[in-house]
């Protein structure tokens, strides 16, 4: 007999996993529909056309391929066969693929139904999305991704409200974080310095790494990269990130005489509209090291990080958060001078993070749900009207499916974490009466269904 | 540059299709969990070997298979390249399918976690399968199936409980239906007329397109399949179903001598508890003809159709849910006598048919939705801050981001569907007010920001 199993890097979510990943999306969602942002889903299955040359060499290789349906060889010359060369005969046996984030499929959807949509285009989408990805702890092969993105419109009013929409959703989800932004203006202004593009980008992977290997790293490896001209701005920076307040930092950028340009001012007029637009900017910080995925934005970019006192000392995770300005959405698709902002929240870590810092006390237990025990078969049906006119006025009522001996079906409102039991027996069958047990205190009482309602009712609930 | 597409059979779902495709699984949602139903989520992705041989040799033609990673083809021998052959190269290419129902998945997941789990285990799992199907209208490739089972007990207070969670889901749609139950027992009882399997698998294939084809149609195919034997348990069977109300019917077949039998009386027993159970049966029908899916059903069978008065007269979709009881559901992974019972709701098609009966009118609109205008780049910081505000006491509140000409603002927001523009101009500001005009009546006036919330709110919300 075969022993079933998941394929690797996947997961099952059970109910108590469940409960607590849809009281993350809950809040989430709610946010965004406060904000007026609407739900888009999108198919799991896209072309790989579309998919493509859109996330880099490493990407391509990290997309799920569908086999073709039938005979899928049919059509496949000898000589591709023969070859047995992947790279010529996957693209005759394979024409869809898993979507492998939510920024594709959002482009290929404006640009299929630009005519139809209103612009700005505010728009969520939390689905699972697939990489091929060798799996290791906190990265899965299949993973959810929440995105948020404002499509059509080159305002910051977005940025500053995509800032205040992290805000809500962790101040909702009670966990401390830490939000930090920047500009690719400010990164580019580095470009004097180092000349030129090439340079430029080594600078940024290096310097990406100064949360791991600190400043003397960072200034060790750019001089080991022949990078010696970078030295002064690379100290310029590290030192930026330890002068206090964001404005005090905006100063700084606009005195700093080697990096000064149209493009820099632009940048830090924008950040510093931002910065006023957002209210409470206790967990904002201007960070001129933070330089993400910055072939794709073209404005502002941001990282969030859970920063929270109950979080273990050791506890590292990364980022749980991030996303920026993109000037060419659609180019791709054809579709051009389509500007967006989005941020993405990043489900599993957040739950991560929320599961050390001990934040789902609580979370899916109701202490109002009740379990309705029938003692024998004869009390089933009585027993099945009190059920029915429990649930009417209380969240959670089951009846028990059979009439096993009465521990069994406490046991099984026990495992449950149930908050109380209904008990019907002949005697209380006959005197129209329930027997009514909290499985919190083991209290117990005679009453009729109306007072058992009362009780109940009068232990609050979630 | 490419013009992007979808994959034949797979579709967007636009935020206006979200809004209602969430409004029915919330009601489905709500009404799981008050009846103490957990959430689960298993993976997409399948071993091929967890889902092959379970859905017969048309339902492994059907299902998507996913390449395996890197360098597939480097441990396959060259006949098999040479032959050319799907069926042998296929499982050396391919280790993982996409998820073809929710039922497998679910006997994977509870005999992987069997001692973890509280039994009964009562699970909800709403996601979406795929299946090679040839696309046509109302079928795709991608679609949702909304699942709720009673795993690990035998009573039928479990089928009555799915009875009244089907009426309830569809009394809060606010959409009319008829469920039709049956049971295996009562089409066993057959076996005496058919004598033999063969025969009896025939009679159920045609007596099964009675909704279409009529009686003669069916009495007609009987006798052209050389069944004629069979004529008179089709007359009675269809006699029955004019046969008024559930309990003269069951006394029907308890009094027909030639299907009688100890399989048939625990059948019309346990047809009878259920019945006594449910607490309104209008739309609750027995009908011996039910015959869905029955190598797989053990005990009871339901089916559900909408037949709602609005709906058009030539409106036909067949069934929106369905279910039975299984005596087998872990059988094939090893775990022996786990006894089940579960009904499907079809999302796509529950969708279609409130579509066609017009029951969507007011879902997603919300008449308290409120656009805060900016006149001019001075006032946004002002409007920002009173986009806030209203916010804190409103559910969607957007501040449009820029601030183009108040024609464009407003367009966006009628398009939206939103009830108020709140319009701040230099004046506003100055006296610290607003300028509030209600989107559906035109009216406007200016008033402070209590003021705004006060009118606002009066109009009422969804």
């Amino acid at each position: 007999m075969e022993k079933p199993s998941l394929p690797s890097g996947t997961r099952d979510f059970s109910p108590m996993v469940m409960q607590r990943r849809k009281y993350i999306l809950s809040i989430m969602e709610s946010v965004f529909v406060s904000h007026g942002f609407g739900a888009l889903e999108t198919p799991s299955l896209e072309n790989l056309k579309t998919l493509q040359g859109k996330y880099g060499n490493e990407g391509d290789q990290l997309l799920f391929k569908v086999l073709n349906s039938g005979d899928y060889l049919s059509k496949v010359g000898e000589d591709v066969l023969h070859s047995k060369d992947v790279k010529s005969l996957t693209p005759h046996i394979s024409d869809r693929g898993l979507r492998y984030d939510l920024t594709v499929p959002l482009a290929r959807f404006v640009v299929m139904n630009r005519n139809d949509i209103s612009f700005p285009f505010k728009r969520y989408q939390m689905q699972p999305v697939w990489r091929a990805d060798r799996p290791q702890k906190g990265r899965y092969r299949e993973f959810w991704q929440c995105d948020i993105d404002v499509v059509g419109a080159n305002s910051v009013v977005s940025e500053a409200e995509l800032v205040e929409m992290y805000q809500a959703v962790f101040e909702r989800l009670g966990l401390g974080v830490k939000i930090r932004i920047n500009h690719r203006g400010v990164l580019d202004a580095f470009m004097g310095v180092l000349g030129n593009r090439e340079d430029w980008n080594t600078f940024m992977i290096v310097i990406d790494k100064a949360d791991k290997i600190g400043y003397e790293g960072v200034a060790k490896e750019l001089q080991e990269r022949g990078l010696e001209k970078a030295l002064g701005a690379w100290d310029w920076l590290w030192k930026s990130k330890s002068v206090d307040g964001n404005e005090a930092k905006l100063a700084l950028a606009a005195s700093t005489e080697f990096m000064q340009g149209d493009a820099l001012t632009k940048a830090l007029n924008e950040l510093r509209t931002i910065l006023k637009l957002v209210a409470h900017s206790d967990n904002l910080a201007l960070d001129f090291t933070l330089a993400r995925g910055l072939s794709y934005y073209t404005g502002a970019v941001f990282e969030v990080e859970g920063c929270d006192v109950r979080l273990p000392a050791d506890f590292r995770l990364g980022s749980i958060g991030g996303g920026g300005r993109y000037d060419n959405l659609t180019g791709v698709f054809g579709l051009k001078d389509v500007s967006g902002v989005g941020v993405s929240f990043g489900l599993d870590r957040i739950y991560d993070t929320m599961e050390a810092a001990g934040l789902f006390a609580g979370v899916g237990v109701n202490p109002q749900a009740t379990l309705v025990c029938a003692m024998d078969e004869a009390c089933l049906l009585f027993s099945s009207g009190v059920a029915r006119a429990l649930r009417a006025r209380l969240p959670v009522v089951e009846l028990y499916p059979g009439t096993p001996k009465l521990k069994k079906q406490l046991d099984y409102a026990n495992d449950k974490k149930m908050g109380f039991a209904v008990i019907i027996g002949n005697e209380e069958m006959q005197a129209n009466q329930v027997a009514l047990k909290n499985l919190v205190s083991g209290e117990q009482s005679h009453c009729s269904v109306d007072g058992a309602i009362q009780i109940i009712t009068a232990v609050g609930g979630n």
